[in-house]
């Protein structure tokens, strides 16, 4: 596990190195004019005719070429044997020496994807290529064995498919570590006469019963101060805007091996009329503060209480939790949020 | 995605709702004796005579009961068709009406495989079951079409194993969405002479050259301070101890539109002596605070900028970071950290 990660972080702030997009694109990767900068550079034979290459060749390994037809690299009979065509699958590099296979163009035999991949993988295991990337979409499940054969480990997966992945060195694995944690959010609303907004959820386990902050885990790629926003719309109709986030708790194993972290955030309330999500939630209501902590569930949670205790601290100004400010980085020229006290104090 | 979410969240501080190991355990959910709080319960059939059950057999849908050979579950040929027995998957409940299969005990054959599924997925359907969770580990990869055939997804996967689901109630799906971050970390560590402990990572990509702070992504099931703490004396070969956890990047579409959480931690440096990683560290040195400032990448580089003034600050008592609490939440009885501001403050 400790080697897995360590090829793929960042420097500085950040450093990005595997991107599921190409940064040289399929068609540059395998055009002759792209050779410059793709995959096969090094291999482009020098007594290849580049009058008999159009704009879909690229270099072979051994001395001849290959021509793209529908996504699989052929290598010209004229070239290699003339009654067995090899075929490649289309690929693009990454920035690390490694592979990445184009999900959409995986031939759809069997048979057809087992040569395929397996003339690749010789090929580029001669290239020096490192990580090899192979999504398989559901539609092609049919194919995750073959690949599972020919070596390839599960990385990580979503709905809708499945990514493979392959170390060719004879080294350490130094790929990426699939990924690990989901976020949640808890939101902290308090009106003005001091009431929490609270909820009752339809859950069977050992809270059931008790009056909670409202919470929900962020949805793919959404910000945290958002999905707190949205996750107190949702449960109870209440508009709030982030103030803060102050505390977090970290848990580990928490649903099938994995970990999660929890960010408590600070909102106001920008209107007061509950709306209950009746699929999830069983009641909603504005509940004062004495009475919310004064629940023996409050009482005997020492990790709940000191939550609420912290909130409790901010809306009274006797807290610095941390706010969400927008900036861009130079190294991905990406717009992020980083999460830090106060400005003022800096 | 955003019902997917949903049926999975945390209350209070946090409610567990998914569990790899069952809270019914196998034997207690499939034994005669453990039938009180076993999956199969309502529909233990009054008419079956208990002396002919044994501690391996559990109730089966109809009337009949079946009986666990070799972790299938079959039912009996006196109950129902003498010539073909009925093959269930070994399987367990959890606490959302949800089924979790024993991944120990899937059919090596494809076939068995296939029909024992169908059974099983028709019996939990009539029995009013929700999620059912599906994990096929590495050397059973050939299961995996025939899950997905059946109607099954991708949910998650690690090396050696990946995990399918399948949404029974014709409703939206509440399963939990899939891991969806990675948690990284960076460590600022400065000497009593005001010099950085900085890194020129192996790295091919644009910060390449620059002086960094050391960074890494933390282990599984691995503590934030900790992979702080381990990642510099990896890289860098000096031991310090954790002060506090001063800002975090959240960035989207890191790779393979994944996310992840950087977080800056500050360290207190115990050593001195450098002794670099080759493998993935070009240099390491202690550097002035004001030749590392300015470097032309943090002059340009506005958020790594902002990160390193942060430190400074923490560094002359002109912030206040988070500080990790250990506790205990009454929840899941589990001791996590809970990360806030000083203490004292509260």
């Amino acid at each position: 596990m400790e080697a897995a990660v360590k090829g793929w972080h960042f420097s500085g702030l950040y450093c990005q190195r595997y991107s599921e997009k190409p940064r040289v694109s399929r068609r540059e990767s395998c055009s002759f004019q792209g050779l410059s900068r793709g995959i096969w550079r090094k291999t482009l034979p020098l007594e290849v005719n580049s009058s008999e290459l159009n704009s879909s060749s690229i270099p072979f390994l051994r001395g001849g070429y290959v021509l793209r037809r529908k996504g699989i690299q052929v290598l010209s009979p004229r070239i290699s044997s003339p009654s067995v065509p090899v075929e490649f699958l289309d690929a693009w590099e990454d920035e690390y020496d490694g592979v990445v296979i184009n999900p959409e163009n995986l031939p759809s035999s069997a048979n057809a994807f087992a040569s395929a991949l397996r003339a690749s993988m010789s090929n580029w295991e001669l290239k020096g290529k490192r990580g090899i990337w192979l999504k398989i979409l559901l539609e092609k499940a049919d194919l995750v064995p073959i690949a599972i054969q020919e070596g390839f480990n599960f990385h990580h997966a979503e709905p809708g498919y499945v990514m493979l992945t392959y170390w060719l060195p004879n080294e350490p694995c130094l790929l990426p570590a699939s990924p690990s944690h989901q976020i949640g959010i808890g939101g902290f609303v308090m009106n003005h006469k001091r009431e929490v907004l609270v909820v009752k959820e339809k859950c069977p386990c050992s809270c059931s019963g008790v009056w909670k902050l409202p919470t929900g885990y962020i949805n793919k790629s959404e910000e945290i101060f958002s999905g707190a926003v949205r996750e107190v719309k949702e449960e109870t109709g209440i508009d709030t805007i982030f103030l803060e986030m102050v505390a977090f708790r970290h848990a580990h194993l928490v649903a099938f091996e994995q970990s999660d972290l929890l960010f408590v955030c600070m909102l106001k309330p920008l209107t007061f009329e509950i709306t209950i999500d009746e699929k999830e939630i069983q009641a909603a209501k504005w509940m004062p503060l004495d009475e919310f902590v004064s629940q023996p569930f409050y009482k005997e949670d020492h990790m709940s209480r000191k939550v609420i205790d912290i909130c409790i601290s901010k809306y009274d100004n006797r807290y610095n939790g941390f706010i969400a400010h927008q900036m861009t980085s130079k190294l991905d020229r990406k717009l992020s949020y980083l999460y830090y006290n106060e400005p003022e104090k800096i």
